[in-house]
């Protein structure tokens, strides 16, 4: 699906759109020495004004230490928010005392080469997990992220994100003067809620904080907590939304959480698209449930199956695993009633296959997006999910992901 | 673990033991053509005497015609039961009212050959899902399958059951005049509850159903539901325990115990060790739960992570995996208190990182069988489950299992 078909008239996609494309932001992206192959590993995003600020975190138990260290700078300059310092290639879970210390010691590095506060300084970490932070290379990141600021150092602040992700994620639209731009990152361990990802969303709206973080929670909903890679969710999955007004302009609330959740969802599917070893992009919907819930964890459970994503990286139209999925995710369905529909071809109709060619089934599971529909014809709750099949690339890059 | 170190000295395992070592069976296995392969696919288990009976079926709400037909059986005839017919290559699931018509068919068949009611034959079937099972080869397959019966035909059933198994899987122990006997197949969609798998039990103690029943579940909840190969639980998953009391001796319902959980823990094992593709086996223990459901919980998703699989199989000792499927468990730990090991090396004390030799781990984690204990540092529940790794094999094996 391209970006152009799902892009709404009250607002324009940029090309080439970044996170500086909204008023007010620098940003920048260099090689502090901590990935092998020397690729960019540290990324700063600054206002030059304060900015109000919302943010999302991991549902794992497991947080990794920058987390703690943003929930607390969150409370304490929320609404005076200056900059956010990302490094990739560590995520600085699982360490301990000395991982908090080391988080810390990220904001207050940043904060002193702004000249600002370190509770304006959120930071984020993507990697290994289980290792301690090479302070030394994440310092000079720091420092010569700083220097390295520009005012179009949106695209370089992208690809400093990157881990396993083939392509930096970016996305941005604009409407009636105010900019809304986005980066994300994640390609494994993507799983509601949240996928794994760090993303960083900008605009030059001026919007309260409260208004704020509803609306990003409502367009996670609708587009981070939708996707699913492998089904694992990660300890450090972050997302901050910052809004630094200088387009001086407070944007009616409707029109700006569809810039929002349109930015959202297209970054989410480029997640998705960019999975693991992915070959082909699933849009999974799952209607005739009788309440949302019920549809959201039957369709969870169809986009974690091994058995499922092995088939379809087969262009195999062994639809039973779709309905054996559905029938341990433990919610009551009457196999009577069950429909489903790959693309254009039916192959189940009230509980009873329906013959198919499998030469069609092939030619439509060759192509490099797939839609499967599972209808359980017992209300009128429905939930659209995107996920991607399992790969043998998949295991390569997960067998090997620390050597 | 060779089955000689978890043999307790109260029974002895037989050399060569299968479903017809008990007294007073017979078995057999034919091909019915229904494979590609030509290998066999119709195995039938008849008690001479009518024998009491236990069973157990899959929890997916999408359940194969023959479970249905099999509860209608147990009900009429559990006390009495005669034989158990099974086929491989097709589940007859999802399959329609055709589907139980043709279940019925099978059992009407096996008992009119049998001289026998219709009641007290048992129907299994295990293959691809949705289509209509070939009859005409099926009922040949039953004909022929009656002629083949043999009093040491047990083998010859193995091997009919086997789908993607690579190996027959059955075990045998006698102990006081009495012998216990069981045959499984599975090595995909795996799961509890309970793995995806067909088993038989076949004894010739004489025991009341009642009592039966319960020694069953008992020795599934330790072993079937504790093995997990991708997280599917399958439409079809049964296991029957057929009680003849040809040995004409009431057995010490703890000695009975005993042996049929040496037996169940030993097929469930068996079925691990042939998961698709699997590489390694995985012993693994959450420990310092508060509840033994926690621990399950953990348990359960460290075992379908594939992050923490495609890990093992690559012989990487990216621990931080573990931890992190363990925090999205949904169970409340912390992370502070958490210590991990695999094997002798120790990775994790109380929530901090211990250094290791990454020499060691490549040693340890080469070899065939790996131990991974999680100690939650919470309370005292425990539980073991075993598992193996997700390689490319595996993608192979499911991304074409139809063609």
């Amino acid at each position: 699906m391209s970006i152009a078909e799902t892009t709404r008239t009250q607002f324009d996609v940029l090309v080439d759109g970044s996170v500086t494309a909204p008023k007010g932001y620098g940003a920048s992206g260099v090689a502090a020495n901590s990935k092998k192959s020397g690729a960019p590993d540290v990324a700063l995003i600054v206002s030059g004004t304060p900015a109000t600020c919302a943010a999302l975190f991991t549902t794992n138990r497991v947080q990794a230490a920058p987390i703690q260290v943003c929930k607390e700078h969150l409370r304490s300059h929320g609404e005076r928010m200056r900059a956010v310092i990302i490094n990739s290639g560590n995520a600085n879970a699982v360490t301990g005392q000395q991982g908090i210390e080391n988080a810390q010691a990220m904001a207050d590095l940043t904060a002193s080469e702004l000249g600002t506060e370190p509770g304006s300084v959120l930071v984020m970490s993507t990697g290994v997990i289980g290792v301690q932070l090479p302070m030394p290379d994440v310092s000079r990141g720091i420092r010569l992220g700083t220097q390295a600021l520009k005012a179009d150092g949106g695209h370089d602040a992208a690809r400093a994100i990157m881990t396993t992700d083939t392509r930096p994620k970016e996305l941005a639209v604009s409407f009636g003067g105010i900019t809304v731009a986005g980066m994300c990152k994640g390609a494994g361990m993507i799983h509601p809620n949240m996928a794994t990802m760090l993303a960083v969303v900008t605009t030059d709206a001026r919007i309260e904080r409260a208004a704020l973080q509803t609306m990003l929670a409502s367009a996670a909903q609708q587009s981070f907590n939708r996707i699913s890679v492998d089904g694992d969710t990660s300890t450090n999955d972050t997302i901050v939304l910052l809004a630094n007004g200088a387009s001086g302009i407070s944007p009616e609330p409707e029109a700006f959480q569809e810039a929002l959740n349109h930015v959202c969802v297209g970054l989410a599917k480029k997640i998705v698209k960019d999975g693991e070893g992915a070959t082909k992009f699933v849009s999974l919907s799952v209607s005739g449930a009788t309440s949302e819930q019920d549809a959201q964890r039957v369709a969870n459970t169809i986009a974690t199956s091994m058995l499922v994503k092995t088939a379809i990286y087969g262009r195999d139209a062994n639809w039973g695993r779709v309905l054996a999925a559905a029938g341990r995710s433990g919610v009551t369905l009457d196999p009577a009633k069950v429909g489903l529909r790959f693309g254009p071809l039916q192959l189940l109709r009230a509980g009873t296959p329906v013959p198919f060619s499998e030469e069609a089934a092939l030619t439509y599971l060759s192509q490099d997006e797939i839609e499967i529909a599972l209808d359980l014809g017992l209300g009128k709750a429905s939930v659209t999910m995107w996920t991607c099949d399992l790969s043998h690339e998949y295991v390569s890059i997960n067998a090997e992901y620390r050597t």
